[in-house]
């Protein structure tokens, strides 16, 4: 080794061993006689001392070291006349007596601190030197341990990892594949897993029954905001269980997490239907951290000659509290928060509960204070309380008021990213119509069980939409971090499946035919999840985005700006991949 | 959960609890009064007895059991009347009360056993079933040991494992890359990464100074036998060490694993170097498990007016223990096999010496007992002993004998799967002559660091050839189950390489230019190594094929004929990929 520790290690019980320290030049001060150089690597930083009165010449070296110099550096440990307490090494210093360097550097794009002056684009393009800062550095390290964490629990499980293939078959259903040209077998693709669903499945066939798999997989998406091509999961499959076995286990795997990686002790989470979150929070990852639950006011509201809320499909709203002092001008802000095209609402009703009990409305032409009276008491609202309403078509009402519940949570600074509020929603739809394509679609895949109570209604095309699957998503401060349901296991279900969802019999067995033959040879019951391993360490790390949790991310336009990628390749390869391409 | 206990946890202490059990019907037998049925899962095999004369119902329902059916049976433990030692389970039975039908299964088109009926294209179509065999289990779950004692081992050592991305750039030196086309940035492509090379060295310029990765990387190759286009490498790389560190480590990684995995202890590795190993075995992988090293007879045998010795660059041999009595069938047995044209000699010679000490060769009419005496002492052969030269071009007939001392171990049985030797192989030569292309190619590959005290050479066009690097090899058993180099780590060095290669300026910085900029930014020294972990896996579990140690392999044309993929893809999906197949 080149060095005999590293800069993170020394402390006063070292002082006077000689040691040998590499790094890089965090930066270096002159103070006249002495000259010091904070020296960092993985571990942290120590500081060097040269002395211009014992040791002139090896000092004026010192001086030269630019940053990002690499250097190492042998010397006496010593005890600091000025200590640094917020420095892990800041009791020590080394004075130095030898120094190589090994390697020099020009001054970088951007400076290698925590309060950088790069850029994104210019942090991406230098990712190499963007992850010599503490905090990417952290946030890697955070991914390894919560990968060693997930992997301990489940290896104490009896789970197997088990590898499964990237070059796969392309299958139309769900979102775009990446493709991979095959020149050994001319006109013909690979396509890179979106997950390894499938895969697992067959496992289960095998009698692999504790399956998992820390795993990429791929979406050739048009990448919306923190978005990525290329993802990991961790993946899991069980056998011979039911739902609850699935929850159980796998809020076993979370609490572990949170308390082996963050030292927080998770309660059990609660469980909810998509039913009600969909009522009471307006998404099916409803945000728990907060209160502030939807209150539905049609019976309230209506008949009052108020056009916008009699016409209403539904008329629904939240409380926040304390808010009854917004001004004018928040309440506009949040008018036109709402009525923004990605929220889509028509206008904000408002309702303040003042400190005398009185109430202010934006309606009061249409309700009085006895009727308003009801409303305050629909949200059980106490004097100093907001009420904000909106109104029209059910489900896109409850998608706007989601959001304004959000942002209303934000600013009532109920979204702490340090506080955790987890749980599960379950009995999610099989199916969801698509307008555009005129068809049902898997709400989650097309391996999906339909609760057996419900399977009846697969026969009657009027209820097809209300069957209920074994699904669940497991929900962390109002992001969805991991989904699964019991899988069908029977061939002809799956046959149904697949004709349900408009794949004609010859479709259906091209692309999924040895899942469905496999299913004729004793598949056992079995259900599984995956997690979104990204968002969980962003979560972990309090981050919103993904991307810094990942070494080597991907910009929106799926670029690695950093290599060049993706890039041009030779006519030659072209020709033996049999492929040419049409611009 | 669907069951109490698996099929591999009773015993005798269960006895009188109640159980349920879910698995697989390995077999049944009706003995008049009794049925038997062995439930097979992944655990292990449980006997469920049924009996006509206390529950008639049930028992005529076992009867009708197939194999491979689904089943879950609730009984209570008995201890057995004949029990069975072979078994884990063989001193109970459970005397079944009620079960369930959980899935049935039509006839399987092999038998699932491990003498089974099945020809491997029957099981690779079928691999869900060839799965389900102990044997393929036992290797998987091996796999999975290995996986998990390698990250125990590294985790403990400060490495942290990083994941690389899998679309990356193609580079055309090398294997052949699989390349996949991006739609959002039309006539662009993406390659699947040969190994994470380049952005493992970019981690160190970041300062993760102990990486790994346990990863898949691909190759597009034409498949000789067991190779697979996807593989799996447990990727490592250091900063601020010298090859010696890497050794070191590695050697102890290797010892850990043969420890934890096998029971094994391992000495110490011996160093072998690559002139060594190919003066010595004809092979830079040679299979120390027995001995039989070359003797080089030119000072011998020359001169004796027989023209293939007289003519030839080189004359070599071996020496086979005991094997004087070969008749004159198995000598010329010898003979074809190494005149084969894969191997490529012109004939062999051989010397018997005999129990009296006197010599009998196949060249008597040149070689009297004098000078035969000679060829004895060389080899310092025994009453006993067989001599086999081969003689020709040196190279060529090293490796021609090369294959005859492995054949020869062979016969001996001196190639125990049992046994392990392992080595490393040092000092590689930088630079590999291609003829066809009338170029120098990078043994190892473009980053590999030549050795400091010949970088000299490296200016000198007649001695370019002779530079060593600082690259080593792990081999056990014959076989290269990993590799390494110290890395260039200097912007100019690293040019010159590429110079030295073929690149021209541009097509240096085009392909590589990330890599060398990042060297300017202060790149610490670094060296890694890759091993091959299906190979690794492989030689622990005693076979000689890598394909049974993975889940879901694809046969030698590289597809999956379980999925049958690859497969062709729609018009619609290629035009947004803007490609066409030319076929």
């Amino acid at each position: 080794m080149l060095r005999t520790h590293t800069c993170g290690t020394l402390r006063i019980e070292h002082i006077n061993q000689t040691v040998t320290l590499c790094g890089w030049v965090q930066k270096s001060r002159d103070l006249g006689g002495m000259t010091f150089v904070d020296l960092r690597d993985r571990y942290g930083i120590t500081q060097l001392a040269f002395n211009m009165d014992t040791n002139a010449d090896l000092c004026l070296q010192a001086r030269k070291l630019g940053r990002e110099y690499v250097v190492r550096a042998t010397g006496l440990v010593k005890e600091r006349e000025s200590k640094n307490s917020q420095m892990a090494t800041g009791d020590i210093e080394i004075v130095v007596t030898a120094f190589d360097i090994l390697n020099e550097s020009v001054t970088p794009p951007f400076t290698i601190e925590e309060n950088t002056d790069g850029g994104d684009d210019l942090r991406m393009k230098y990712r190499y030197l963007d992850l010599r800062r503490a905090s990417v550095r952290a946030n890697l390290q955070l991914r390894h341990k919560v990968a060693q964490q997930t992997r301990t629990f489940l290896d104490a499980q009896d789970f197997i990892e088990v590898e499964t293939p990237v070059l796969i078959k392309s299958t139309p259903e769900g979102a775009r594949d990446f493709v991979v040209p095959s020149r050994m077998n001319p006109g013909e693709f690979y396509a890179l897993p979106q997950s390894p669903q499938t895969f697992k499945q067959l496992l289960m066939v095998s009698g692999f029954d504790r399956y998992y798999q820390i795993v990429k997989c791929f979406r050739d998406e048009d990448l919306r905001a923190d978005r990525q091509p290329e993802f990991t999961q961790i993946d899991c499959e069980m056998s011979f269980v039911e739902q609850e076995d699935i929850l159980n286990m796998f809020e076993g795997l979370v609490k572990h997490l949170f308390k082996q990686v963050k030292g927080i002790e998770i309660n059990n989470l609660p469980r909810m239907t998509y039913a009600d979150a969909m009522k009471f929070y307006g998404s099916d990852k409803p945000d728990t951290r907060f209160d502030m639950k939807f209150v539905e006011l049609n019976e309230v509201v209506k008949g009052k000659n108020f056009p916008v809320f009699d016409n209403a499909e539904l008329v629904v709203g939240i409380c926040a509290k304390g808010c009854a002092d917004y001004t004018r001008k928040q309440l506009d802000e949040l008018t036109d928060f709402v009525k923004r095209p990605q929220i889509g609402a028509t206008g904000l009703v408002y309702a303040r509960v003042q400190a005398d009990g009185t109430i202010k409305s934006s309606v009061d032409k249409f309700y009085d204070e006895t009727a308003l009276k009801l409303w305050v008491e629909a949200f059980n609202a106490q004097p100093g309380d907001l009420i904000l309403l909106l109104a029209g078509q059910a489900d896109k009402t409850r998608k706007a008021l989601n959001e304004l519940r959000l942002e209303m949570g934000t600013r009532l600074g109920l979204r702490d990213k340090n506080k955790f509020s987890c749980l599960w929603v379950i009995d999610f739809p099989l199916l969801e119509f698509n307008e555009e394509e005129n068809r049902f679609f898997a709400m989650h895949h097309p391996f999906t069980s339909p609760k057996p109570e419900d399977i009846e209604l697969l026969n009657d095309s009027n209820k097809i939409g209300h069957v209920r699957a074994n699904a669940y998503d497991m929900v962390i401060n109002g992001v969805e971090v991991g989904g699964g349901s019991v899988r069908i296991f029977n061939r002809d279900l799956q046959a149904r499946m697949f004709e349900i969802l408009g794949f004609t019999k010859e479709e259906a067995q091209h692309q999924f035919g040895f899942l469905m033959n496999a299913f004729e040879y004793g598949a056992p019951p079995h259900a599984g999840i995956a997690f979104g391993f990204d968002r969980l360490c962003s979560l972990f790390g309090g981050a919103d985005s993904i991307r810094d949790f990942i070494a080597f991310p991907k910009n929106n336009s799926g670029r690695d700006v950093m290599i060049d990628a993706p890039s041009t390749i030779d006519e030659k390869q072209m020709n033996e991949l049999n492929i040419k391409t049409i611009l």
